[in-house]
């Protein structure tokens, strides 16, 4: 019987995907990434993999028993977490897709994902250090002022400072609008914050010299709701006049949360100004302008949590897979003595379920990154329009796709243990734990629905969606190329149904409420199809390039899984009505 | 914002299934339930709320955190669970559908059902002990002695004596018949027994004076695999010349596993024969018969597994509903100030699936628990005869169905809670971790399948699962002519989809392999198919009844939910070349 099986890089996939859906070669011809070949691409996946097996991935289980515990005021991180992150500092593992400028490699964001695949899989509580450093240097980049950049940059892109956003509040938790902390101008030009904020992930740790919090806070005299809100930089130490972290800010993490998963990563209640008469803060980006220039780091970093859906579900098919090539049990039909389990029909499908929903999901995640690439270094500007307008529209649709599909696929894998997925010690069920915050933070998948919606919908007078949609249809043409019948009149009815949905949720403009209570089928419609599309490009390139396990997966999702997809067009036009048919106390 | 909300016994939805789906009036029509008339059922029901709301719900939460634990080889249940059993076992909860002759109530299935309901919807970890007693008295009446009767059923029934079933060995999970326990003949009469056996839910506890285990072994000579396997009683303490728990066994508690959930819920590892040369245990039936006996218990079990999964699914609605009730968040479409998130769609969408899928899962299950009561005493003998065979049919579709979409349900319980719902304190990822292993135990949901596809689909030539679901047909008039066409559509469409799957799996009995392929979907397509024809006659009796809410749940479950289960066809057809199609070694 298996125990818990470590974890082991997926590089040829990683590579499959950046070459056929991400087109890392067209990326690396971009004068930007010139640097970046793909050999050096090559070795930096290579030696990613090995930090990743033999430092991060061990700490994943020890972590998730130890926990972070909050003692004297001070967080500390489980055995070994610390140790690790230095290592990653020091070999240069934070700054893959950051520019040269501040120190950091400068390659293609799509290979800045899958490095960050890797240390997702491999440690998914520790990870999100990472990723929340990341999303907070590209705020500083994009809306700090000269000497922000200066004071900062350098040490977040290393990770030597990490960093975190300090949005939420116990009144506002989806509604950021609605938060109260205030923060004061001081005599020197800085701002004093107070309040508290809550579910502030890695708000405080002992991994890091120095944690840079971005916090969204009201000036006095500022508008209401959203359009008074302003971001401000609040490090855990000032820096000193050398730029190393000098003395200690006016804020502290008060309580850890005990949570269903994620437990190595400590989850903290921050207080600010209860000893000193505030937080010092600096202002990022215009008075007022926090909660736009909160989407710079929030969009980023939505990306990252539809990849931590895929990775967990990456990580726990990992283990099922290796569970079911080992166990023996029962009889597949014409064998003569106990099979393995993986010779079982049933629990080949479940794997295979797993896989090509990875697949799926990775497929579609890469080509985000690449069209974020392309949206900034593309020469041409239509063409930098034209991906900035995919991204936009993908991003709430990888967020809540890849996050939903991924519990599910997590709990597959404990499924494929039988009872042994059920105790702790085999370590299934701590993906599936893991997993279960994906779909909630960053904006719960709910809100990622009404973006998708309300917001991305609408871009270009509504025709944008329509001609995204278009440009998957070649994938049909691809399948029926191959003689994948089945598997074409898949696709093509999720793209019709799509299409259809779309239609009808850019004509009920009038009523809000008829959009949005379609939202969520239609976004998760949207994943699955665009996803499905994605397998039909995998499924040719892999045919081209004889690759036989990815024809099977691509074959599989899209007969087997995708028919799915369509039947959820009668949930998107089913409207408002029968939501709101029972009055609230009948509930 | 809410705390852990009370479970309150949702008596009148109970009510409205055994009237309306279950037929409780033609059950307490029968010459063996007489004296069970309207009035006692609605006081038993009254009384049971009262009681699991005052000393068993209260005990969900500290019983998680505290756990079960092994002191000195005693098993010690969490605080509170001793008394609270004593009073169960006082107050006659024990045997609401036992026989009078050993002490019962004689009451209906159905009715046992929705008492058993209020206990496991209370407290998950605390009801298991009762479910399995109830299930393994059953296979003491059905294949003891008239001796062992006496000497066991009268303890059993009131729950003086706690049962379970101890199947499981490293080696033998789903394949039972790869057991290894040795049962050595004495020259008492009776057997020695010696190994290992895990998994063994309430193997032992302290809330009950002696613990009767049915325990599976080999007799020596007896044939390999499922023929070759016996069933004995083997009581933790062997009965004195009085009848009272006498001298100890040998056979004892040697570890608890460490679970995702059901944490009071003590699962034992069970050692035999370490001491005294071998546990005594008393063949229960004829020798080799072990295994068809066994399935007398398993098969009242995994419909009570199936209820736990509605069970789980309820409690977890119940909170959520509570929460979006009371939680303020943003501003609903055209609200001037801060709204109730259940005046939200997408909180709406949330809450109205959930609460669709408890109540489609509801009447399925207490339909099944009516086939079970006629197939025993209904007067004639071809009725017996067609319940009977609704029974075995429905079996494993509701242990599957139901606890797959239990899982799901209570994880959508976690979703609507936003950030709190991944607080473990809030208690709604409780809810999703105790749900979690009903898909597994009793069989897991991939056996179930097989059972469902290899040995029901079968019965009568093939012939009765097609007259099952023409059974079904008559719920699309019964939309019509309430005027809900879409819903009778989507009726009509999953009836039609389940046929031609039915067919199709018929046609492929040369093939077993092609049949396994497609199980899994055709089992959950007849969940939902037969759930959705429930939620038809349930929302016509409701029209019939001017009960509003309950045609709002049964056109939101047939509009939205069910045209789901069509699109399921194509992994039901699809057979197994696809899932071979790649080596063990390619996963």
């Amino acid at each position: 019987m298996s125990g818990i099986s470590d974890y082991t890089a997926p590089l040829e996939d990683i590579r499959f995907v950046m070459d056929h859906i991400a087109g890392l070669d067209d990326l690396t011809a971009l004068e930007y990434y010139r640097h970046a070949d793909r050999d050096l691409v090559r070795s930096v996946l290579d030696e990613g993999a090995r930090f990743v097996q033999d430092l991060v991935a061990p700490l994943n289980r020890t972590g998730d028993l130890e926990g972070s515990s909050l003692l004297d005021g001070e967080v500390r991180t489980p055995a070994g977490f610390r140790d690790a992150y230095r290592r990653l500092v020091q070999a240069g593992w934070g700054g893959i897709d950051s520019p040269f400028e501040w120190g950091g490699h400068q390659m293609p964001r799509v290979v800045g994902l899958a490095v960050e695949e890797l240390f997702t899989s491999a440690n998914l509580s520790f990870s999100i250090c990472m990723l929340l450093t990341s999303a907070a240097a590209r705020a500083v980049l994009v809306h700090g002022t000269e000497e922000q950049k200066s004071a900062y940059l350098p040490k977040m892109v290393t990770g030597e400072w990490s960093s975190t956003m300090d949005l939420t509040e116990p009144q506002a938790g989806s509604d950021v609008g609605a938060l109260k902390m205030r923060a004061r101008p001081a005599e020197d030009g800085a701002y004093r914050l107070e309040g508290t904020k809550i579910f502030i992930t890695y708000g405080d740790h002992d991994m890091a010299e120095n944690v840079i919090h971005l916090t969204l806070a009201r000036i006095p005299g500022s508008p209401p709701g959203t359009k008074g809100i302003s971001m401000f930089i609040v490090p855990k130490h000032l820096p000193d006049a050398g730029g190393g972290p000098g003395r200690p800010n006016d804020l502290k993490a008060v309580s850890l949360e005990h949570k269903l998963g994620i437990r190595a990563s400590p989850t903290c209640v921050m207080s600010y100004g209860e000893d000193a008469g505030g937080a010092v803060g600096f202002l990022l980006g215009g008075a007022d302008e926090g909660m736009r220039n909160m989407f710079t780091m929030m969009n980023t970093a939505r990306i990252s949590v539809g990849l931590q859906g895929m990775a967990a579900a990456e990580r726990a098919y990992q283990q099922a897979a290796a569970f079911a090539r080992e166990r023996r049990q029962g009889r597949a039909a014409g064998a003569v003595r106990d099979s393995l389990i993986i010779e079982h029909p049933d629990v080949r499908r479940m794997l295979l379920t797993m896989r090509s929903n990875v697949e799926a999901m990775r497929a579609l995640l890469y080509r985000t990154a690449m069209h974020q690439d392309l949206s900034r270094h593309s020469p041409e500007e239509g063409n930098r329009r034209w991906h900035d307008r995919c991204l936009a529209l993908l991003t709430p649709v990888v967020k809540a796709w890849c996050t939903d599909l991924g519990v599910e696929t997590a709990s597959i894998g404990v499924q494929v243990h039988g009872g042994m997925g059920y105790i702790e010690e085999t370590g299934a069920a701590q993906h599936l734990r893991d997993a279960r915050i994906t779909p909630i933070y960053e904006g719960t998948n709910g809100i990622q629905a009404i973006d998708l919606v309300m917001r991305k919908l609408p871009m270009d007078g509504g025709r944008f969606a329509g001609e995204y949609i278009d440009s998957l249809r070649p994938a049909v043409r691809g399948c029926e190329d191959l003689g994948w019948a089945e598997a074409a009149k898949s696709l093509s009815a999720a793209l019709e149904a799509l299409a259809e949905a779309t239609g009808h949720l850019l004509n009920e403009a009038g009523d809000p409420n008829r959009r949005l209570a379609g939202a969520t089928p239609y976004c998760t419609m949207f994943g699955m199809t665009a996803g499905g599309a994605m397998m039909a490009e995998a499924g040719a390139a892999a045919a081209a390039a004889g690759n036989h396990p990815k024809q099977v997966t691509a074959r599989f999702y899209l007969e087997q899984i995708l028919p799915q997809a369509a039947a959820l067009l009668p949930a998107v036009r089913a409207g408002a009505d029968g939501l709101f048919a029972m009055d609230a106390a009948s509930f």
